[in-house]
């Protein structure tokens, strides 16, 4: 879990994660199989199968390592992204990410929101608990992270999946409406 | 118009503002009334009446100028923060203003999301035609951007308003979950 145990850079600090209480969580990296590690994306993750992992979510295209260098460095530059995936390290594959990201307001005392996007566990490896951990995990990131409150944005048959890990539907408030500009 | 012209700071280039194309837009800034002037925000706003503006919309909470200052600063050394606002210079007072944030994805040939956050008209100034403005003008910067979608969160009576200007609740995936850290 060190920064630079893979020689990589990482998006964020693991420290982050590694003060995580998760005492009163659903599930805690404890639970994890031995062979699978929760941690902070790292830039040579392109090399360990990360966009195929994100093409089972949606559209990915065509991303080659220099692109994909270019945006790993905005979001750490910018600071306020924290991807976090779990890896198999016998296969030596991401086969499960999920994306925090924090976003400055001037609302409610200068506040953060956090936000969860882009959540998805590969294929085979579903149904043994990774959703559940990352997004529990970055809950607790969240909080740590002093943001005032945490959404997401979901499909119809996820919306009670959500509301276990305690994400509720605000009756009256909870549209969420989408302009797409690349159809 | 001029980034300096009140020897302010601003957030971001009111020339990305100048460069939008309105012509296939429902409304422009030319049928703003002539005390009425679209603009980025500015750090000098906040004894303009932007926190009071903020308030019509939801709890702001205690925010000395140097806490707001504080927040300018991160928002515009970001550089992904486009608050745009209407300033009656009659008054000197802010009396509509709306966020446009952009995110990095990796998805979609490692895109940028635009989200549109804290949208809000002074009761004053409603029924003017000021909402449709400034949210037509977040639009065609999220376009010139490059985003490829342009996302925000309404209430259940906003919806057909904003499905005026294009947005669309997509069938079974228009749904944004919550948690507070705060109650």
């Amino acid at each position: 879990m060190d920064d630079n145990s893979s020689g990589s850079d990482v998006l964020y600090s693991s420290q982050l994660l590694q003060t995580l209480d998760y005492s009163n969580a659903v599930t805690s990296p404890s639970k994890l199989a031995k062979h699978l590690v929760l941690r902070p994306l790292r830039c040579d993750d392109y090399s360990r199968g990360f966009l195929d992992l994100l093409s089972q979510l949606t559209q990915v295209g065509d991303i080659d390592e220099k692109l994909f260098n270019e945006r790993f460095k905005q979001m750490k530059n910018n600071g306020n992204y924290y991807v976090t995936v779990v890896e198999d390290v016998t296969t030596s594959r991401v086969i499960c990410s999920a994306t925090l990201f924090t976003e400055y307001k001037f609302i409610h005392n200068a506040a953060m929101r956090g936000r969860i996007e882009d959540v998805v566990v590969d294929g085979e490896y579903r149904g043994h608990g990774l959703g559940l951990l990352i997004i529990e995990t970055l809950k607790l990131m969240a909080r740590s992270l002093d943001c005032y409150k945490l959404t997401l944005d979901c499909r119809d048959e996820m919306i009670e999946w959500y509301s276990r890990l305690g994400f509720i539907a605000v009756p009256t408030r909870s549209n969420m409406l989408t302009i797409r500009f690349d159809d």
